[in-house]
């Protein structure tokens, strides 16, 4: 079996981080590069499977982190971003001409609004958290990859290092529901109808609530 | 710090199967109980974090097992059940004296379609399958279990043999999206619009697909 090719920071082994107090991060193009700077390291750097993250070519997985927006400032060539897709929860600032995202930003009520989601591959800058853990592990099966190869795809994975996950790891999990309680418990006493509330939000009816990380995975059942 | 209580089945260690050709269910009336018979052992036996699991007064986790629709049969009492919520993927037919669940079914298109999920402690029967992991961990806390025990409450599964997940499996998650791709490609064949199949998949604008495990849990994002 030849051992999958996953992301370019993660196929000739991880390189720790060694803590940097911040760099700059550029887009693809061949002059006038989109350039964003960023304040201190990142967070929670990981791979992610999901379908919507930017990867590189040939990348089954994104490696992607996240830092608070206040650390994220574009210093150059502004005028080429876009947004790719205005209707998803992270507005995920690319470069026109090249395609690559800089930064995702979260505008509405979410557990994570509040930071940005960068790509540290993006930088020359050495030094970088390390990815962490790989998260939504069989989302790439959606996006054409051999379910055969999911067991080696994983084994990768613990070979250097890195916990597997179907959604994020378990402290974020745990973060996303902590946040999503005391939403709603703020939610609740707002409109002090709770049988009403209680009731939209296990309805199964769709989306009842914008943070609804629990009741979005049981949409499901 | 003392061991979480988790459920029944779990807290005094878990009794390995035996091999069971079947059984019946009852839920928890004192006289007449409904009945349910099942053929054959269940199978993907596990403890649910879920909100929407019924679990026996004081657990925090239900124990939830599936079984083949054909081997589901009520031979007692049919007159006593309800569907709890008609609203829901899961069809959960519970007694409406006791309000234990006896069966759940899919009636819609969904990966699981064609198994009824079961909780086998309504079974005075020994012998069936036991918990094979823990499923949707971190929902608990959207229920009011204290985010500080999660740890305690994580390592306590570990302690019983069983790997803690936040959503499903990974074979169950993989199982998913393989039948998500599947369902995918057949309505892309039968639509023959791919590019506006993919953006309604990919466009983060709610539950465009019925089946989406990786769109539902992408939607958070």
């Amino acid at each position: 079996m030849t051992t999958p090719h996953l992301h370019p920071l993660l196929d000739n082994g991880i390189q720790a981080g060694t803590g940097i107090s911040g760099g700059t991060l550029h887009c693809k193009c061949a002059t006038d590069k989109v350039e964003v700077t960023l304040k201190g390291d990142v967070l929670h750097n990981h791979a992610c499977g999901c379908s919507k993250c930017w990867k590189p070519e040939g990348a089954v997985f994104a490696v992607i982190a996240v830092t608070p927006v206040d650390n994220v400032s574009v210093t150059a060539h502004a005028d080429k971003l876009h947004i790719v897709d205005e209707s998803a929860t992270i507005q995920r600032h690319a470069c026109k001409a090249c395609g690559v995202h800089l930064f995702g930003r979260i505008e509405k009520a979410h557990p994570f609004k509040g930071l940005d989601f960068v790509h540290v591959e993006l930088s020359s800058d050495k030094g970088w958290q390390a990815p962490q853990f790989a998260a939504f592990v069989s989302s790439i099966i959606e996006q054409g990859y051999d379910p055969k190869g999911m067991d080696a795809v994983r084994a990768r994975f613990k070979e250097l290092g890195l916990e597997s996950y179907d959604v994020l790891s378990p402290p974020l999990m745990d973060a996303i529901c902590v946040l999503y309680l005391r939403t709603f418990e703020a939610l609740r006493r707002t409109i002090k109808t709770r049988s009403t509330c209680s009731n939209r939000i296990a309805g199964g009816s769709g989306r009842p609530f914008p943070l609804g990380a629990g009741p979005v995975r049981e949409t499901l059942w």
